[in-house]
């Protein structure tokens, strides 16, 4: 079943799911939509309605079972399945993201890097091998990628993208700091940023 | 003047303005609220609401002033300051956020970072010089350092925040795998996901 969300929603869905996560793993049952609410920082009617949107719905006086919703949500987010990763370009903030345990926790797997350097061709971070550009059509198809990742800026990140694209790529998170605009049919590209924590804890700060 | 805004809010707030400052770059004077709100994947009702709440009002027919908007989002949310960041601890992860161009844009500087091995301290990454956790009351005080940054795990990490809150440190953002869950009087604790981004991309992905 195909569900028309927007990214706001799926983005509070992802934080229900965090906070589920934590309820589980303390061994909590139930939950009233109350407390589930004020756990994540929305208003109880805004999560009743996200919930039934989703369909999921609370017992009146009893509310949610943690886990059947915990693994509601991960079925709707896509988090029910491993993905898997490649890295484009081996700068610093790649190297981390490889190396970010919390990732591989969630089902998010790097099982390849790719870079055009002739000297990390070859190498392996954290038990990610290192291949050439060339080799990304075979290494695609044969480790079944799903994501391409990129932390490359500027020209770097458009051609990145472009190979990724060519090797038969799906979908490609870029991570870089300039925005990518490039479309193709049948690909789906996002542009995230890392600076949106910081933005979130200096309203924070300005409240003080 | 201090606004009351739940989490979501302020996120969706952060989108706007990323959004406006495309459009400012692009030269934009007016932008239609169902413009906006289709650029940021949002209702335009819910943009609206969002704007009325924080005063901002567009003018029928006519829309909302682009720069006046960006200005004044900017100032609730506390983009219109230079953020002084320290680090705790020189991770991979935490090496690439000093080297994130994009954080300097958005006036979240780093001036410092602290680490407790003596091979790394009086090292300098980027500009930055490492200090040793000894340093920290004097170095927090004389950079008047407002954020402090964390990417440990663990123990580690509990540690860094704890000897950050004693030097004086108001603000923590916690970027490593292990939320936590300390409190202090004064002290404002984030726990901010990395795998945010990716979670939105499963999701896209999963409706294929």
């Amino acid at each position: 079943m195909k569900i028309k969300l927007p990214e706001v929603t799926v983005y509070r869905l992802a934080l229900y799911l965090r906070t589920l996560e934590k309820l589980s793993q303390k061994g909590r049952n139930l939950v009233r939509s109350e407390e589930l609410a004020e756990l994540c920082g929305v208003s109880a009617a805004q999560l009743r309605k996200d919930l039934s949107f989703i369909g999921a719905f609370g017992v009146r006086g009893v509310g949610y079972h943690v886990r059947g919703l915990e693994k509601e949500i991960k079925r709707i987010l896509g988090r029910d399945k491993i993905w898997h990763l490649a890295l484009g370009g081996l700068n610093e903030m790649g190297k981390a993201l490889i190396t970010e345990t919390r990732l591989a926790k969630r089902g998010f797997r790097f099982v390849a890097a790719f870079d055009w350097r002739e000297e990390w061709v070859g190498q392996v971070i954290q038990e990610v091998y290192v291949y050439s550009l060339e080799q990304m059509p075979y290494i695609v198809k044969k480790s079944e990628i799903d994501i391409g990742v990129i932390t490359l800026a500027g020209k770097e990140a458009e051609e990145m993208a472009e190979r990724m694209s060519q090797a038969g790529i799906k979908a490609i998170l870029n991570l870089g700091p300039d925005p990518l605009e490039f479309k193709k049919e049948g690909l789906i590209l996002r542009n995230a940023d890392l600076t949106l924590p910081f933005d979130l804890l200096a309203f924070a700060l300005s409240q003080g």
